[in-house]
Formats: C-alpha cells, sequence, structure tokens
C-alpha cells in the first residue's frame, strides 16, 4: 500500500515546522495544504474537530493532532528511516519531558506578543527567558539535545526559531545575548535540509505580527 | 539487578495517583514517600530541580517527572506485565491525544476551585464541564476509553476522580447531572484493585480544599 501522506498546515506556524521537519528526517513525501485560519476549511474541520487547529497529519484518510503527538507517531510508523527519539526507555522520557517543558514556554510567549499591556508583556519575556536558559542549561555542550544525533527534543525547540527575530524585535531584546549556546545551535539545526526546508522565513514572519496582533484583539 | 523504585507524592494528586496506578497495574513494587510540600525535601528539589513538583519516580537512582510520561515508561520500561498503551502506532498516538486534552482541562479546574471571583469560578466551570462532555463523547458507549481493556487514557482522566466531590461542592453542580457516562465510567474503574487502591478519599480532599485555597491566595 503506498502511504498517502497530508498535512493541514499554516506556514508560520512553530508547531506545523515540527512536524514538516518530522517528515523531511524520514524522506517521506507529503501533500502540504496551506489553510486560512479565519475560514477554516471543511476538510480541518472533520479531522480536528476538538481543537481545530493545524498542524494536522492525515496518514491515509486518518487524521494525527498535536505536533509532539505527530512527531512520535512519524517516528513510529516509520521506525526504520532515521530514529527521532532513543531507543531507551529512559531516554525516551527524558526527551519526552523537553519537548514537554518547550511547549511549556507557550503561555510566556503568548503574553510576550499579544499582551494587551506592557507590564503584562514585560513578564511573558521574562518568563520566556528564564525557560530558555533552563532548556539552554540542558542542552550545555551538547551539539543536540540528545547528543550527537538531532532528534525529538530539537524538533521541539527549533519550531520557535523562525519566530525568534519577531520576539526579538515586539519585546525589545536580545535572545542571543541572553542564551548565546541556543543561538549557536539553532544556527547548527538550520544547516540540516530538513530544518531549512521547513522553517518560515522570520522577515515575513515579523510583518505578519501586525496582522495576528488585530485577529487576537477581535478574538 | 533488583529495581529499586520509589515514588516521591502527596496524598491528593490527581497526577500522582495515575503513577500509583500504573504502577499497581503493572505489580511493581515501590517505596512511597509523601512529601510536605510546603518544606520541600532534598531529595524532591534534586530529583526534579526544573519543576521541583511531585509525582516524581525514582527508579534505580534515575527520576522520571511529568505523570503522563511516568505512565508512558512504566509502559515501557516493564512492557511484558499489563500492556497499557496499544500497540498500533495510530492507536497510541489517539491515546496520547486523549491524555494531552485530559490535562487541558486543569486551567478550567484551576478557576473554578481557585479562582478569586465568582465570575471566573463560573467561566471555570463552564469550561470543565464543556470538556468533560468532550471526553464523554469520546468514551462513547466503550467500556473503557480503548475499548475493552483499562488503560492510558482511564489512567489520566481518574486521577480527578477523587476529586469530583469537591468540585461539585465548590462548584454547585453535579458531574453526574451533566455527564452520567462519565460516573458510570469511573464506578466500573474504581471497581479494579489498582484504581481502588491508589484514588484519594473524597471526604478527605474536601476537607483539604480551606486549607489549599489559604495557600494559594499566600503564593
Amino acid at each position: 500500500m503506498v502511504d498517502v501522506v497530508i498535512l493541514l498546515d499554516y506556514w508560520p506556524s512553530m508547531f506545523g515546522v515540527r512536524t514538516r521537519i518530522a517528515l523531511e528526517e524520514k524522506n517521506i513525501k507529503f501533500d502540504y495544504r496551506e489553510q486560512d485560519l479565519c475560514n477554516k476549511s471543511a476538510l480541518l474541520l472533520e479531522m480536528n474537530p476538538v481543537h481545530k487547529k493545524i498542524p494536522v497529519l492525515i496518514h491515509n484518510g486518518k487524521p494525527v493532532c498535536e505536533s509532539l503527538i505527530q512527531v512520535e507517531y512519524i517516528d513510529e510508523t516509520w521506525p526504520m528511516e532515521y530514529p527521532l527519539l532513543p531507543s531507551d526507555p529512559y531516554q525516551r522520557a527524558h526527551a519526552r519531558f523537553w519537548g514537554d517543558f518547550i511547549d511549556k514556554m507557550l503561555p510566556g510567549l503568548g503574553k510576550l506578543m499579544w499582551g494587551a499591556k506592557s507590564v503584562e508583556q514585560e513578564s511573558g519575556k521574562k518568563e520566556f527567558i528564564d525557560m530558555l536558559k533552563t532548556v539552554e542549561f540542558e542542552l550545555g555542550d551538547k551539539t543536540y539535545f540528545g547528543g550527537e544525533t538531532f532528534g525529538y527534543v530539537d524538533i521541539a525547540l527549533i519550531g520557535f526559531y523562525g519566530w525568534f527575530d519577531a520576539f526579538e524585535k515586539y519585546g525589545n531584546f536580545s535572545i542571543e545575548a541572553e542564551c548565546p549556546t541556543i543561538i549557536a545551535w539553532a544556527k547548527r539545526c538550520v544547516k540540516r535540509d530538513s530544518v531549512a526546508k521547513s522553517l518560515p522565513d522570520s522577515e515575513k514572519v515579523i510583518e505578519l505580527i501586525p496582522e495576528l496582533k488585530k485577529k487576537k484583539r477581535v478574538e
């Protein structure tokens, strides 16, 4: 049976990037379908009726939702190509812990980017920097989070990298000044084809922010 | 090598319950160590330096944090005893999706239980009921979330059951009136030794709430 893989996604999504990278690492051809989030398609609503959000991975007609769950699904479905999670249960749990921790940075980032008041934005920025420093400490002097090979935790974090310039511009700070090791790591990651192909253009993300801010306010 | 398994936990924890049940289902003997969360032990701080929270599962000296990650770790480490997650990658992704969804009920429950204003409590209650109805729809007429066998999603949700009476009392509503199928499912789960042994006493949880409210306010 030939696999039919469809990805419902939206180009700036830091979550969609994770799934795109995982598919690229596994050399899986997929049909990328850009979604209009202001006018959600019948397919998106049918495939993710609970959250109605992208990314949705559709494999042979069946949907998988939530980006980190998609990355694990991709790893388990195509186990022979480039493993994304370690095989040892303890190391797997460790990777999942850091994937989960990275997702816990979102409330801070939400306040930083969409906060209505500057005091809220400042507190979001502080939360984000503190958490990114914790992630940086975990990386330490390793090449990638899992050691010498690019994998699950790298995929979880690099999704945010296309937004770093936007965070810096709207938060008025330098991530490199705060977390130089993270920036060096991100530059290594971007050398991989899977990442370079999947990340959104930082400039375009910055251009999009005013529009997104307007939409957030309407919501 | 004999496995040494320690669980740092706090008796009313809906998260700790998950890990206790998973260990019981696998027939793993463990050393339960009750933690004083107002005066955190050196062991807790050493084993979970990032979040400093219970439950922490310590297996042969190495910590695993976050309850659903612990459940997966337990399943992967002792795969021969009673499987908790399905073996099929698609069904595993489906179970993980619902585990994640159940954790997304927490902000609503937080507002319901610890909200400073009644408008906040009401909105938390509504969020919780809406989400629990979605979970109930997923359960449908199945015996357990995975079908005929008790597993990962059941463990994720039943952790909350010891708190249901407290939610009802403080939210002034009946979960059974809103979600009768969930209550019938919970009563089935409680017949399992692993669950009966692990759930906190509802009466004691209710008695504890004023003290917890006071602490939340101080924080």
